[in-house]
């Protein structure tokens, strides 16, 4: 007696999911130590020292009715105002409080944004490959995604179909970057070439399409590349940030909407980001968490970790006879699949008790993706088992 | 270029939140002692001082990564189970952990239940006068909200109406126990004749019926009254609840969701509640905040505190005039109103810094609900002002 659009996703369950799941059953069995899991997005550096503190001086100083009560619907004041800053110091922006609304982690800012202007039937354009919980979060307000395909080659958006895809109907367009799952980080040119596409079809069109940035991995972008922010490029940006991976908080649900005051409607979308917070049950972002977290706004975490583990993996596998992009930030490899069918080959590397994720749960199949939020240690564990997967493949 | 869906809502935003926003203004203007804000359901009770004892316990001995990393959708397995074995000492079930999803509070869970079991037209069926975001949750997932209206002598539920309220198409039943915002407690008797009539249509429908108990006053129930724990009468129940009273954690969004074993489509419903959370963009339930309700999980907020306060607004109010329901658990007097439109009762009110919340936000006009989660210094140096309004209209 379950709502006919749970059937499927019940019956196919995420397979990143299913597979941190059977993580657990084979460290039962093998040992934690002789598992390869390289399946979930899972941050393996600690939070910063810092915000543990931090935490812990907030519970110390500041009412507990405060520290653990409602404020309004997009966040305290005072961490919004801290957010804003923040960001205009680091990226040249002009944000104050009111272009900032806390969120459940990038996921609940997300579905805010997208309950705030989609209406049934209208199409949200992203580019494959893509995290396919977009899916599940445009029929939540019975969107239709419209995927446009991957160039694979570099992992970078095909601008072309792009133009093609984008239809009087485009409510939205949803960008990744640095992008989960290929690590590949959209260049200025990039994305200029975008946002010229998308004013161009809001000119043609006379329609507002708005350009959701998802941009959990910031953060994370190696070799000094620079991440554009997108609020100084477009004015109908809604940027969904979280800090589950600059911080290691994935389980907190902490992050932030930025819905900048250029937006041509930008009073009526604030205030529809707000309440879609409130009505979709969030209510507001985690209260202690929000005031943790503008105590450490600087902070970040350990990037030369991840690009160590980059490095050493990448040089191993390409070694290895392996393909891949090399990624420019986040923290995947997104490998070649060495057959057509990348479910093979993920079953095949379980037998080396290697977990990744098939590409097809990222709508890309014939790839792999593989996520190095691990200990330095694990990868070289791993790296005997990848050789073993190699050359099982003749790759070696 | 707002959803449809949301233009009526920021059109007409809610009025207990307006409130919210009215009390800091006037708190502004004629400083915070002399403004008698009574609007929000916000505990004024801190956490208990072993809540925040063991968030600092918790982050000095587990391991950050596991304390701020994803887990199950569904929440940590040793905290539902120890939330199972509590509730089991509690109220002599049997549940275990995989019969709890922890939730970003109750309004988090409330969503999760919907989404798993709602169809587009599906009918939910709820008691007015009731918590108003009820109609906004049913319409995410575009289902139809049925109102029995309420019985203002007892404001207990109206059996008669509700019997034939229910068609073919109802999916769900919401019911709030105690009751926001009356106060009203539904006793054992109540609810046997409530499910009565449940097991009765689904037999002659031939479908399930769901009981969508929604329970974050559960702890606050004065005079030893009993708050039956209802999956004991009925196997399609689905308890929602929150930590938000008990612990006055209300900005934390921690709370769960109880699906009985006994359900008959028990693991679909089970499954489909889990992956909600994950796909509206909950993903789980603050970890941190998870882990900290485990460690005190029978700890109760201070009930004599608002025992006391009831008891002084109560005598006071009914004193000088006023008509209303003695509540026997929550936080709220539901007080008749003076004149037929209470809106101008609510108005007059704030002309004595007085600030209350209209009945008609709760689908029952002619009444206001007064939140007495305040100081007792808030209520008696109010008393004054209440006596005045109580004058302006020859009450006394």
């Amino acid at each position: 007696m379950i709502a006919d659009k749970m059937v499927g996703l019940v019956n196919n369950n995420s397979a990143i999911r299913m597979m941190f799941e059977e993580g657990k059953r084979l460290a039962a069995i093998h040992g934690a130590e002789n598992v390869y899991d390289f399946s979930l997005g899972n941050p393996n550096v600690p939070a910063p020292a810092s915000l543990n503190k931090a935490i812990k001086e907030i519970l110390d100083e500041e009412e507990s009715t405060f520290v653990h009560g409602y404020m309004s619907n997009a966040g305290y004041e005072d961490v919004r105002e801290t957010v804003a800053q923040s960001l205009n110091r680091r990226f040249g922006t002009s944000f104050t409080q009111n272009n900032i609304i806390m969120t459940v982690g990038a996921a609940g800012g997300l579905n805010s944004a997208l309950k705030a202007i989609v209406n049934p039937g209208d199409e949200i354009v992203t580019f494959a490959p893509y995290f396919l919980e977009y899916r599940a979060y445009v029929s939540n307000f019975d969107g239709v995604l419209v995927e446009v395909s991957p160039d694979t080659a570099t992992f970078q958006p095909n601008i072309e179909e792009f133009e093609k895809k984008i239809t009087p109907k485009t409510k939205a367009v949803i960008i990744n970057n640095p992008n989960n799952p290929t690590g590949v980080v959209y260049s200025e040119e990039t994305v200029k070439k975008l946002v010229a596409v998308m004013e161009a079809k809001q000119k043609e069109y006379g329609t507002e399409i708005y350009l959701i940035s998802d941009e959990p991995y910031r953060e994370l972008a190696y070799d000094g590349v620079d991440v554009p922010y997108l609020t100084k490029y477009y004015a109908n940006t809604i940027v969904g940030y979280s800090f589950s991976k600059s911080l290691s908080l994935p389980g907190e649900r902490i992050g932030y909407l930025v819905i900048p005051s250029e937006m041509p409607d930008y009073k009526n979308v604030f205030a529809a980001a707000s309440i879609a917070t409130r009505v979709l049950g969030f209510v507001n972002a985690p209260s202690l968490m929000q005031r943790a977290v503008a105590r450490v706004i600087d902070e970040q975490t350990d990037i030369a970790y991840y690009n160590r583990n980059r490095e050493l993996l990448y040089n191993s596998l390409t070694e290895y006879g392996f393909q891949c992009v090399k990624p420019e930030g986040a923290f995947y490899l997104f490998v070649k699949s060495p057959v057509a069918d990348e479910k093979e080959f993920v079953n095949k590397a379980k037998e080396y008790n290697i977990l990744m994720v098939p590409g097809s749960s990222f709508a890309c199949p014939g790839y792999v993706r593989i996520a190095y939020c691990v200990a330095y240690e694990t990868i070289e564990r791993s790296l005997e088992s990848f050789k073993d997967l190699a050359k099982n493949y003749d790759l070696i």
